[in-house]
């Protein structure tokens, strides 16, 4: 990192600015991490939940929270600004908030570019959340069907005007939209695939925070690797799993055998709504389950159920119930309760994942970047414990402090 | 392995033995490690909760279970095949295991010596379960008030007896005698320093299961110095500690700060009634906030209780209630509730902490053994966290790897 | 109640006997009821869980436990002392208990009968812990094909010659078999209906302990209004209902509205294969949602999941979740985690419903007997609320000791 | 109504208005209770939590909510709206509820009356919460020390002025002030008496929601007795002891006996840290225990804790542990966890019985109320299950619509 590598970020006024374009940017958790990064910006608040903020990622020249920029594809028309204040309803956000960075919430809204709907298909991406709302009218260049290569290059030619036009170093798509359903016979390309196609298409690091299929479609294998781009995923590790990648190892390192592990989480809010489809909730629960086979080294018993419940809005909490084996076959149990909102664990790690991939971006990484299964229920690569995960992020650090 | 080696473990029949001496000899934990170890030497029970036991430290040199002889010292004159029958009725051990290991029950007990009362004080090491029973009586030398010295002798001859009627390699002693409350002004020893006194006097290893003093007592500083013996403690991390020691860490790096954590522990048997004494839950607390104040950096708010319901019997349970904050000062809350039989859980880490610190004792190691903070509460050296731990104990495991 | 009555029921060695009929007399529940009526009959074990034995019932001329004879149709062969020893080992029964009573359950066992394969279908009532092993054969009368005409006759006619041979002044037939699926198209009679049809045909006072249909099918309608017959059912409540009888109430009282009350069984054995079968399982949840709607006065969100886990054995773990409203739209949760064996659950209320089905049947009731909704899930009449059950049994045990 | 009955309350304008009397007024529950009464005057929210207002008491007669004016005593400063936004900062009040009922704040500010300090002592009824804020200078009549009947003599004088200023056909007092100490040696009245006697002076009808000795002192007993006025009490049954209240008739009608009943209650807020005095934590747990007591006939095994936890601001956790004995023994448990907002348990509570109280003092009642045992932790009469309380207070509801 020299004096002529004119991207470096710094906190000064003319450090280069990144772009970071979330792909469902009006759900709850861009919502919060767009208004989280506003407030934290400022000084508001502290940054709780970000690992970027800590000594960890001291000199890694990460770009600093006063130098994103935000936008995103959506198909919900609510202005970022109410959705804020929504999310203030639901106990999400603090009270004042959204007036407080209504500036920055404004700002991103106005590069929210419509998703849009397949030719003669459902809506893309339409949260339930916004179901029964009036979807985001499309542009005049699309009022024939889109076939997938040509939604595929207006969502990228959207990435670029908004990187060009905003003279951004580069712009980072993260996926924070409702998970998608199974991918069907592989003809067609599931919606997150489309997005994912447009980074890449469009020279955009990638993450996928979701379990939705991406970059993990047998058609973009080739583009995935002549991109040369860094990537991440996938499935935001947020609460049951989290806790699961430090129990599971606990229970395998004093030789104790777990008999059987089964769970449930209650959720409301539109993740619920979208994991009561069976689809996805399977999509859901194979990151989960990963992560006990990995680590146990064979999957218990028991079932992991998703209850979609209205009434808890954007908090939900997951139980979880493991019987696990004693010297001379004692049975003995562990139970634990999980309670959070769903957004607030979420944005912070999408905030850190847009900045670390960007610096990696930077630093000149390729393919799936190496260090970031902390993030992830279910990850590209390295182990499937929480402390293996953090010693490799840690690695990860190092190295892009060296490159710094 | 070869002939001029003649302290080397094997299985065969005449490798040398090892001495695992128990101070609480008669109590529920060294009872279920008794016939633990004969129902695993004899393929009866697999070595569930064993870390010895798995691949992680084969070819470590470590004395074989077939190989271990027990002895030890108790106030209770209960005879552990009798205990292993009470044991059996509080769902501790298995219906019939008394009857199938009853021969190495009997040899061990045949090895318990009297622990003795001080001069005009109340009988040492009284565990609660046998109040009011007859304690056994002292032999013939100590009709006269045993001072201090007359004990940690007496002690001692017993060990050296033990390890030369049975011609063993060396002799481990292990504290697993009920929490003594904390200690007085200095002047006189408690009973669990008398006892570890008496170990460096016969040079013996030494593991203090427990949170009573022990070694940890400034009159014996320069003689454990002197006495180039290795050691290990303190109190035997089971349950609720254990938890802490891979949630905490997982708060820490998520930079999630921890609000609150308060905790309840319900059990029986003798640990809950030793427990409710105010010094001895006073020690027992200490072990366990130290492994928050170090794994979060601070000691958060929260009460810590420990409850003696005598309805439990061996079996406790610890609820724990963590308030922890998210991004933009969300409140979240975490809770674990923990059920387990406590002999079931302690039996084999004693039976691991013997085997390792007696191939430390063999490889020439001195002074507390690095690399044992797994299976502490308050270890004396090492990280807070369990991941840091099971790294140094693999690391433990190479170094006497590669002395064997 | 005078001197020629000759059926009244007394302890003393002349009085008469009453039959108690199981169907799926070698399952879990019938096995640990017959077991224990033999345990509590000869003073061994005292009669907790058994509301028939508190002072609650005195003078109320209850068939006493010494002069129960028990019987039962089953499919599987295994013989009700091996089965006590099986549930020994599952810890369901105390060790020694089938030695202790190994006449009684020898008695027993030599009056189960087999039940029949239909013609062509499976057999009858497998319960899944039997599955794999041989069935009984049927006896030499039933080489042909039975219909439901056939079977009914049979079942009837073992039930006769159980109450002659015996010479019974009744006998009472209890449903324990495995839940059965939902109810087909109406042509065919159920499993569980052959049973009750037989029971009717035999003049046998009938309780239905499962949500099988039983009595309740269309076809039997006037068979049960004829017999004049009493009859109970349906769904023993032993666990998570119970506690939603008693807590549903407390909300509605204190104004309380329940936004979503979610629930999470965890249950091995038999009873946790058969209702993850999802006809069972729906029969099972809709007596669970019963009790929140009645007594709720609507059916709030959250969904009730029943989990297989075949690691727990007898053993149930039931996690209730429930989202209620406070004052000024403050958010509220309760939740429970019940932790009990099933099959000890259900027998005192198995013993107690028969005792007090076969006075009521002396006592001249016809129909369903009121004031039992105390112990069932989805019972015939009544109130929703377990004190309203409680004061409607207590006023059952009034009507019948006035008749007595 | 009629010109003749002069004080029957109705909605209308004309009718006579009831005071509400708090003693500790411009704390977390007195301003909830006054905040909420305001917003469900106006319409602004629904009536959740609150028994009167549903059709169990419609023509009983009781003071309509429009029609309550309320004042108080108090020893902290901070004026009631403002009390108010710090209780919307906690959590415990909706946003914007402050502001939409500022002016009922005000006013019932403007009633507010300094409680005073005993001579020498420290002042009354200083809540934790407002430890180190200036306390409410005392007027100039108590320049000197006050002796208690000078206190009693001032708070009685404030009670008639209040009656009397706002023209109210009666005035309930009713204590929400922190928990006090057990009381001392008898010969000085604990503050709470000094309030209960100034209600009795002034002729007020009083109600005791907390533990404190309040009217149940024996200097007390004579006036208690010749005033003829209505009283209730003590301490509001707002979580854990509610749920005991239904939890343990459950155990003891299916004769189910409880080993142990543990439970640890987290709370911060002003009531944490009162509790966490000793004396105030016996008083409270007196109370809790006689449920268990009463209920199940005899006290189990256990201890109950009450922690003060800042972190958790008025929220408070109880978690309960009930082991219990089944069927041949079988050993089973209950775990419970209730997370609930205290002052918003409490302000509907403290409604219900000022309406009520004041109602049967208008009808004639002297004395302990019956019916009242529904409230209370620690009811004057009546039985001690929640069922048998509920239909007692349908029954004073009975008897007050008979007199209306």
């Amino acid at each position: 990192m020299t004096q002529d590598h004119p991207n470096q970020p710094t906190a000064g006024p003319d450090a280069a600015r990144t772009g970071v374009w979330l792909i469902g940017a009006r759900g709850s958790v861009a919502t919060t991490a767009i208004a989280g990064c506003a407030a934290l910006a400022s000084g508001m608040q502290p940054p709780t939940g970000m690992v970027t903020e800590t000594a960890a990622f001291a000199g890694c020249g990460l770009p600093p929270l006063t130098r994103l920029v935000f936008g995103g594809h959506d198909t919900a028309s609510c202005p970022l600004p109410k959705r804020a204040e929504q999310l203030v309803a639901g106990g999400v956000l603090p009270h004042g908030l959204p007036a407080a960075v209504h500036a920055e919430l404004a700002a991103a809204d106005a590069y929210i570019r419509p998703g849009g709907p397949l030719p003669g298909g459902p809506p893309l991406l339409l949260r339930a959340e916004d179901e029964g709302r009036p979807t985001a009218p499309l542009g005049a260049a699309s009022d024939g069907p889109r076939g997938e290569e040509e939604l595929i290059d207006s969502f990228a030619a959207d990435l670029t005007a908004f990187t060009r036009d905003n003279a951004l170093a580069r712009t980072v798509v993260v996926n924070v939209a409702s998970t998608e359903g199974a991918p069907g016979d592989g003809d067609t390309l599931p919606p997150s695939s489309l997005y994912a196609a447009a980074a890449l298409r469009a020279g955009c690091p990638y993450v996928n925070f979701t379990p939705s299929t991406g970059l993990h479609h047998p058609v973009l294998d080739d583009a995935v690797r002549s991109s040369r781009l860094p990537h991440a995923g996938r499935d935001g590790k947020t609460g049951q799993t989290l806790l699961r990648s430090v129990l599971a190892p606990m229970f395998a390192q004093r030789a104790l055998p777990v008999r059987a592990w089964s769970g449930t989480n209650l959720l409301g809010g539109g993740d619920g709504a979208a994991l009561a489809e069976p689809g996805a909730a399977a999509a859901k629960n194979a990151g989960k389950e990963r992560v006990l086979a990995d680590n146990l080294g064979r999957l218990p018993e028991g079932q992991l159920h998703i209850d979609d419940v209205p009434a808890l809005g954007d908090w939900k909490t997951a139980w979880d119930h493991v019987a696990f084996d004693g010297f001379l076959g004692s049975r003995m149990i562990l139970q634990t309760v999980w309670q959070g909102c769903d957004s607030a664990l979420a944005a912070p790690l999408v905030l850190d994942l847009a900045r670390i991939v960007a610096r990696a971006h930077e630093a000149g990484t390729a393919g799936a970047v190496e260090g970031l299964g902390f993030y992830f229920k279910d990850p590209d690569t390295g182990p499937a414990d929480l402390p293996g995960q953090w010693r490799e992020l840690m690695d990860l650090a190092g190295r892009l402090r060296a490159a710094a």
